[in-house]
Parts: C-alpha cells; structure tokens; sequence
C-alpha cells in the first residue's frame, strides 16, 4: 500500500480534456453487468469493477441507471464567429510567434468555460456557451505579459487570465455582454520553478505551473508545498492565489495566503509586486494581501514565491469511526482548540461513508471478507454502532516520526472521549482517494440524467448543525416544490477546521430526467440553498471563490463602504477595464 | 514564583506618562550608593537594589555615569498656539459633550508625539516638537467617529488617529507641513468588550481597548487573546491592527493578521467592514487584508472580532543556554522547520544575556549564592561555555499539561543536539520580564547622555549572521567617523522564528555627552543602518512599521506599481487627505 494518493504528474499533450474534469484515459463507466469501473490506470480506484457502485446511486437517487437511458451529448458543438479586432490582431501577429496566437473554434471552445457543472460543463455537453473566447493566446514570459496587456489596453480588448480551467465559480464563463474582443491568456506555459532556496526553504515558480507538476519537480528536490487543492493535478499556482485557494493539508502547510511570500502581477497600470518576498514584515498596507481572491478582475500574476518544505519523514494515513455525525464534530471541536491537528482531518457524513464503502471492489480473498464481516460485526453490534447514522473520519499525519507518532496517540486518546474507534489506515487513504474521483463522478452521472455539483460554505462552530440541516430541508422543499423526479441526494463532509469554525463541503445529485432545461433549475436550487446557508450563518463561499455564481451574496458578506472600495481600487490598477471578466462585485 | 508577568491593567487617570515610556509610578533611579532600583511595585523587577547594573552599563558604553553628570530636562515644554478652524469647533462644539473636546496644552502636547527615541521623546524631554495637535477629541463611540469624520472632511480638517501613543516609527509624529488643523482622535474611551462568542471562541471589542484591559476583562472570563506586543500595557487594539503588530506568543496565537476576523473602519467614503467575521473564506478580494499597517492613513478602526482561547491549562517558563549565538541560531532553525514551537522562544546574544545578569539582585542567601555560583562553575568550567560567548534562549509554553509537556521533552532533546543546556525557568521568566521593563531603561540612561534605542527587522535564516555583523560594523564605523565618546553598546536578540526566517530585535546605546543635537546624529546612525540591513537582506521592519522613520526604504520594499496602487486606493477611501498623518508612502 502506497503512502501517498497517486496523482501523477500532468502532461497537457495528454489531456484532451474535452470539456469534462480530468484526464482523457479516465473515466467511470458502466459495464453490461451492471458494475462501474474507472478506466485507466492513474488513480487507486482504477482498473477494477464496483459492483455496489450503481446500487448506491440507485439507493440514493431512487432510480434506475441503465446504459439504454443515456442523455446524449452534443456532436459538434457550435463555437460562434470569432469577434476580431484588426489592429490587436494585426500587433499581436507582429509581436508573438505563430503558435502563441490560436483562433482554432477547439482551443477558443476549451477556453470559454470552467468546471461549474450547470452553467458551464452541461451547457457545453448537453446545450451551448452564450459567450466564446475570441482568440487564445499562450503566455511564455513576464515580458509576453506585459506586452500583451499593453497591446490590449492600447487595441482595447478583453483579456481573460486562464490557469487550470477548474474554477467551479463560473469565475471563467466569459459574459455575454462583453462586446469587445476576449482574448484567453492561458498562462500554462509558463511552467518553470525559477530559483530554489534551500536554506530558507523558498521557491519561485512561475504562476502557470500545474500543481501536480509542481510538487513532482519540488520531489525530485526532496522538497514539497504541500499545497494539495482537490485539484491540484490540473490547477495552476496563479489560479490558487486568483481563488483564495485551501489545500487539504492546510493544518500542516497553510492555505494559500500562508503559503505565499510574494506575487507578481502585471496589471494595466504597472506591476504589483514586493521588491523581495517577505517571510513576515510591518511594511505598511500590502497590496499583495488584496491579490488574493482578484479572480481575474485585475491582471496577469506571472510568478510567486511560495514556501517549501523538506519531504516529510513519514506520512501515514488513519481513519476513526463515530457512532453519529455530533460525536465526531464534538471531537474535532475538542481537537482543533487543543491539538495537535494532523495535516489533514475531514469528517464525512453517513452518506458519504456509505459512499466510500460503495466503491470498494467485491473481495476475492475469502478471508478478507471474513475479516470484514467481523470488523462490522464488532461495529454495529458489539459497539452498536447503527451503520446509518455512523460518520467516519479520515486523517493524514505528516511530520517526524516522533511527531507523528505524537499526534496519532493525542488523536486516537481524545476519539475514545466520544466513543471514536480506529478505523485502520486503509480507510483513510481510501477517503483521500476519492477525492480526485469525485469530479469524474460528476461527469458519469450526468450521462444518466443526474446533476450532480458540490458547493462549500465555512460556518462557525455552533451553526454546522443548523446550515446542514436547513441545506436539507430546503433541498426537500424544492425538490417537491418543483416536482423532481426520484430522491434527491444531499451529503456534507467537514474537510476543514479552524479555530472558529469550518468548512462543509456539500455533494448534491439530483435526477432531471423530463425535466426542461435542468441546468436552469438546478441553478434555482444552489441559489435558494446559497440563500439558507448565509441565513443560518454560513459564508459566500470557503474557497471556490464568489466568481459569477455567487456574487448575488456580496451584500451580504462585504459593507457597502467595502464594495465601493473595491470597484475604486479596481479602476486604480486597470481604468479601462482590460480585464472585463466581470467576477464578483464587478459582474453585470 | 508567579507563573505570568506581572502586566497589570492599566488605568489611564494613573497615568500622567509626562511623555516618557510607561507609567508614573515606575522609573530607574541611580542611589548614591551606585545601586539602581525600578521604582514601584508594578513589575518583579521592581522594588529592589541592582548594584550590577550600572557597572554593567559602564563597561559596555565605557564611561562612568553619576547623579551629578544628569542632562536637564526642558521644565516648561513649548507647545505653539493652536490653529483652529472655526467652522469646524463651532460644529464640534454643537455635537460632541464638552468634555471629549481638549484644547489644553497639556493633552495636546501629550497627543503629538510616539514614543520614537529621538524624533520624539527626546525632542520633548530635551528640545522641543515641530508641530503640535490643535485639538484632542476623544471618539466614544462608531457614531462619534463617522460624524467627526464628516465634519473633519466638510471643514477641511486634519484627523489624526490616536491609541496608546506607542509607535515607534514616527507614525504619531505630526508633519510640519500641515497647515490645516490638526485634531488627534483618542481612541481609549472605546475600550469595551461588545459581545462574547464562546463556542465560536470570538470577541467583538472597540479598537481604543487597551491590551492588558483587554487581558484582564478576557481573563475574567476564563478567557485570552494570547496577542502580546511588548507594548501591550498601553498600546490598543486599533493600534495593533494600524501597526501590523507581532506578538511575543505568535507560535500559538499569531500575529495580529491571524488574530482578527473582522475590522470595522470608518473613513471619509464610508465603513469598511464584513458584514459578519468570518474565521476562512474565499470572497474574493478581502478589503480588510489591505487596513493590516494602515499606519493612521485611512481612516479611524472602531472595532474588530477577535479570536481568543480558553486560558491554558499551564503555562511554563524555561531557558536553555548554548556556547555560541550559531549553535542557538542553529537549533532555533530545526526548531522552526520540526517543531513544535513553544509559544515563545527568544535567542538572546551574550550581551543581553549578561544584561539579564546585571539586573538580578545581589542574592542574601548564602545559600542561593553558593548555588548560582556552582552553576557557573559547572556551565563554564565542566562544560567549556565562554562567559563572553555563550547565549541563553528563554522559553514560554502554554497549552495542555500534556503538550506542554510534549513540547518541553522535544525542546530539550533537540537542544542536546546544538549542546543546549537547560537554565532553568527562573531564567527564562527573567527573560521575560525584562521585555516590559526595556523601555524604562531607555528614559533612564537618556538623563546620563545616552541615547538608547531598539529597531528590528525580518531576515531569511541564512542572512541572520550577516545582518548582525554589517550592523555592528556600520555601527563602528559611524562611532569612530563622528567621532562619538566612549564605547557603542549593541546587541541584539531573535524573538521570533517563521518557515522563511527570523525577526532580529536590535537594542543600541550611544554615549552623547558634549555632541551637539544628537538625537539628530543618532537619526543619522540609525539611517545608515537601515541601510545596511537592507542591503543584507533583512526587511525594512518586522512589527513596528514605516511611520516616517524609515519612509526611504519603501523603494527598496514595494515596486512602483505597488506604491502608485496604494496612493490611488487611498485616494479612494480618502480623496481630500483628511487623515493627513502622512506615514509610509503618503509622506511628504
């Protein structure tokens, strides 16, 4: 058993994305006999048959799945005429090498949208964008940053920064108002690390750099971020400082804000940068702290210094089981206000614990599942745990062994307090794992009619019960208010804590089989649940960000005073609106 | 022995400082008998004969000092006539009570100067100010401070932010330029606690709050913020946030930008603020990132949430000593990058050190000496320690009984490795106390000609021994150059350890007798060494800011771009300067 989950380096000549999440040789499939398999051989869970996978879905979503009943997606999928501007275009093809500029419909369609699930990755399978990107230029250099953002200050055109295209706040979705010409600035060629420190452990790396790649380069150095977004194989540093980024081991590494020492960004009106980064200084206001969360609105970020750390001694996984959901929060409350917390500890609902057990291959080792019956056994019945209400816990431990070994005994000493049993490293990893199998969930299951999106919210410590439960109700209001077909399935898990709250992430799937338009009314019902989250005292958003998805709910996050700031500061650094994605406070 | 400091909370009607560091009740006297005790009973350091330190201080500066060689003080200090604007106090007059509105010498002159050595304490003990306050208003609540806010800007008024009159970077210094009038705002009667938080274990307090009330009010509560400048007996949470304060215990509860969850500002645009604090959240940009070091340029801070902890279960004091400053250094390093780190560690070198020495009592019990003197046997003879090289670090810990210990036997093990020794928690407390008593000493070796002073910065870990040594050249190097008496004390001390470096502390002291205007010579000195901190390496400062004093070196630390963006996101909270402090950027 590897210790660590096998995300493998990115290759872009590899990743004919064709709009959905991920990688082309992965995908779930359903097989004749009923069993869904992941293709490929990238993760953990690939290569084998589920064959409790289906059954789950059917449970939960209350209907069948069949490979007869398949929602097909569109052949050719229409791209617009592009909108040219003959002077921008003209300067452009003078400055740049041939294959900087693409106006091919392909690379323009894969640059005109994110991952959002109903507005964006179902419009462009299942229906078609409202906005395309007119051309899309690789950037190669600060210099090629500046001289393009010259050129479309001057030419006045839209530039859109494009990094991983993972964003799942619409943040990418180009706006149809936009009349001028949009030019994606896909930044992934800018790729390099530019210096390593190894005394005081920095790093500067180019902004378009790929996570997955990243830490395979900083490996090799015996080095790591430790910066492991959910979408670190396809996300790029520049995209985690333009979201706000969280990464899973952020008790250990940091947040994105955490990790990062200095940004370089090329704005309209100049450069914003640190003349050197800083590890912690009172130098006056810091513009850099405003860069965090621009989501495009502002500039190209062209490289960063972020902090690294040697490779840990050892890194071991764990899992704990609770007999209910308010015992393993009671736990991670205690947990996170005395410590130590492990680099990462995520508490998953019922559901989703049923999920996980879903996805495990049916044993051929005789033994094995005698060994697995007797573990239940000994759960449900001699603990008496009910297998539908008990919550597991799943945890990475990082550091030295003395360390680890530390935590592990600290953590497994307070579980027993609530009733919390060791659950055995494989579960743990295999909750890690299904991390990056999630987002191929999303796509499989919308070939069967079911939307299914996530959505996260960061909620103090006394309303996790009140915005889970509302979530729910209100699920179940629309859902028969709009009379959806089958069971709507809602799940949370807590992958975060702090020391005055945490972040939930929700899982939603919903089956629109017959229902028209199902993107629109699925995009009815985020909102309404965004609306409760924030009534019972949720946030805007954790870290996916506001983009366009969610910039309804700015009012109620930031002053009036705040707002207006904003849009000043925004004018301070590009007047004529250069970088017209229109996110957040600046949307239409 | 007590297991905290003695920081008892300050009353202010106890509190006539008469412009010198602290309070009234507490000073250095020199007795005819040589001795030199710290009057009062606020500190453990109070109340008894130290025959060591004057001795002490002769040996480092190399001259004698002596009751009958004292510098005179200006008996009656000027304050020019005040500028009033008519409109304006009229207007005042008819809003505000009689008695938040000061026009007396006294309280204006107490309000127009920091606690900056040279620019201005010693300016008013022993020369005189350039420009005073007209007026101080004292703001009691948010709607004070939006209406003296609006009336400041309608009759072209100057505010200037005023909390515990702590900078030390000429941040309270008025510029002489400002020909409107100047009125200074006195935060301190906003000094309550709003509401308590404490499952989500957050505080709404006003911003004039001071941090021992803060302390004393939390305590009684079962509760602390942990955030412990070493001003914290007179510098307020407004101030903090204004500063971009650090904290001595930021291992565990972080420096003032991980403290506070939400900011309210009042500026002449309107309240920046979040609607609600948020513990993490991705938002976008996050206007209250860029009020962290505002240094008085925006607007008036009312309040802010804070997060605060359940008292620890213990707290510990401890110290280790090593045979030379790189073995600590060293140590301090696997420290950081190992962990875990104690809520506090200090490196001090062996000038400080023997410093802590100087100040202890000569000890009655025969006993106690024999020991003190078989420990020194023992440090120096048994185990080779150079008196005039070995360094002590001292230690605070604070959590569970059963981290606390953790942390000790980690702390202790690794320390072997660099042969650390253990000193003892007396020691360590010793160590600790001296922090608050620091600044009295500068007041005291003023009256004998000495200019003392401290200044700080951030450094990587690898610049650390080369920022020392191109301060302590330069040093020389300005000494011999102006031909300044007897010898230059510096010494330095490392209170704090990040991932990418260190904070370095740096205390002088400077014979002056006979040099003319020499807090401008030592103005000079200390420019130069900026200077050279800069071109080593270190940051133009870790917590106390640019203020005016060090407004060159913002070139050297943000690009143009960075500064033009702030100089137009002033503008936009702040389009007609009415807070015309002038620090940082905006100076003149």
């Amino acid at each position: 058993m590897p210790d660590q989950p096998s995300i493998k380096p990115s290759n872009l000549d590899n990743t004919p994305w064709d709009h959905r999440w991920g990688f082309a040789d992965t995908e779930f499939v359903l097989h004749e006999d009923g069993s869904v398999e992941l293709t490929g051989s990238r993760y953990n869970l690939s290569g084998y048959r589920m064959y409790d996978f289906a059954p789950y879905v059917e449970e939960v979503v209350g209907v069948k799945i069949g490979l007869e009943d398949q929602q097909p997606e569109v052949a050719r999928k229409p791209v617009d005429p592009p909108i040219l501007n003959a002077g921008f275009c003209e300067a452009a093809k003078a400055r740049f090498r041939n294959d900087q500029l693409s106006f091919d419909d392909r690379q323009r369609l894969l640059h005109s949208h994110g991952q959002t699930t109903t507005d964006e990755v179902y419009r462009v399978l299942y229906d078609r964008l409202g906005r395309f990107a007119d051309m899309v230029f690789f950037c190669e250099s600060e210099q090629d940053a500046k001289d393009i953002v010259a050129l479309a200050k001057r030419h006045d055109v839209c530039l859109v920064p494009y990094g991983g295209g993972t964003s799942v706040s619409c943040a990418l979705k180009l706006p149809e108002s936009e009349k001028r010409m949009i030019v994606s600035v896909d930044m992934r060629r800018m790729n390099r690390i530019e210096w390593i420190d190894r005394e005081n452990l920095r790093v500067c790396a180019q902004a378009g750099i790929i996570g997955a790649d990243l830490e395979a380069k900083l490996s090799a150095e015996g080095l790591t971020c430790g910066h492991e977004p959910d979408s670190i194989e396809l996300s790029t540093l520049g995209g985690w400082i333009a979201t706000n980024a969280s990464g899973m081991k952020k008790n250990r590494y940091g947040n994105i804000e955490h990790v990062v020492e200095n940004i370089t960004m090329v704005t309209p009106e100049g450069v914003i940068e640190q003349v050197a980064p800083l590890c912690r200084a009172s130098i006056g206001m810091q513009p850099q702290n405003l860069l965090f969360g621009n989501e495009g609105n502002l500039g190209l970020i062209t490289r960063a210094v972020i902090k690294v750390h040697r490779l840990p001694e050892v890194t071991r996984y764990g899992s704990l089981v609770f007999p209910t959901i308010d015992h393993g929060v009671r736990f991670l409350y205690d947990l996170a206000h005395g410590g130590p917390l492990p680099a990462s500890i995520r508490l998953v609902d019922n559901i989703q614990f049923r999920f996980g057990m879903a996805l495990k291959a049916r044993t051929d080792s005789a033994f094995q599942a005698l060994v697995d019956k007797a573990k239940k056994y000994f759960v449900t019945r001699i603990k008496g745990f009910d297998p539908h209400k008990m919550v597991a816990a799943t945890i990475v431990m990082e550091g030295s062994r003395e360390e680890v070994r530390h935590q592990r005994s600290s953590l497994y000493r307070l579980a027993k307090k609530y009733q919390g049993m060791p659950g055995g490293a494989e579960a743990g990893q295999r909750g890690y794992m299904l991390t990056y199998a999630i987002a191929y969930i999303r796509d499989f299951v919308a070939k069967f009619h079911i939307i299914g999106e996530t959505f996260e919210t960061s909620v103090p410590w006394d309303k996790i019960t009140r915005v889970c439960d509302a979530v729910y109700q209100k699920t179940a209001e629309k859902h028969k208010e709009l009379n959806l077909p089958g069971r709507f399935y809602v799940s949370y898990r807590i992958t975060q804590a702090y020391h005055s709250g945490v972040c939930i992430y929700f899982m939603m799937g919903l089956y629109m089989k017959g229902i028209e338009k199902p993107d629109r009314v699925y995009g009815q019902i985020e909102h309404a649940l965004r609306e409760v989250i924030l009534e019972n005292g949720g946030s805007i958003s954790h870290h996916h960000g506001v983009g366009k998805l969610r910039k309804d709910f700015m009012k109620q996050t930031l002053s009036s005073g705040s707002i207006e700031f904003l849009k000043r500061a925004k004018r301070a650094v590009d007047p004529t609106n250069v970088f017209g994605v229109r996110n957040n406070i600046f949307s239409d």
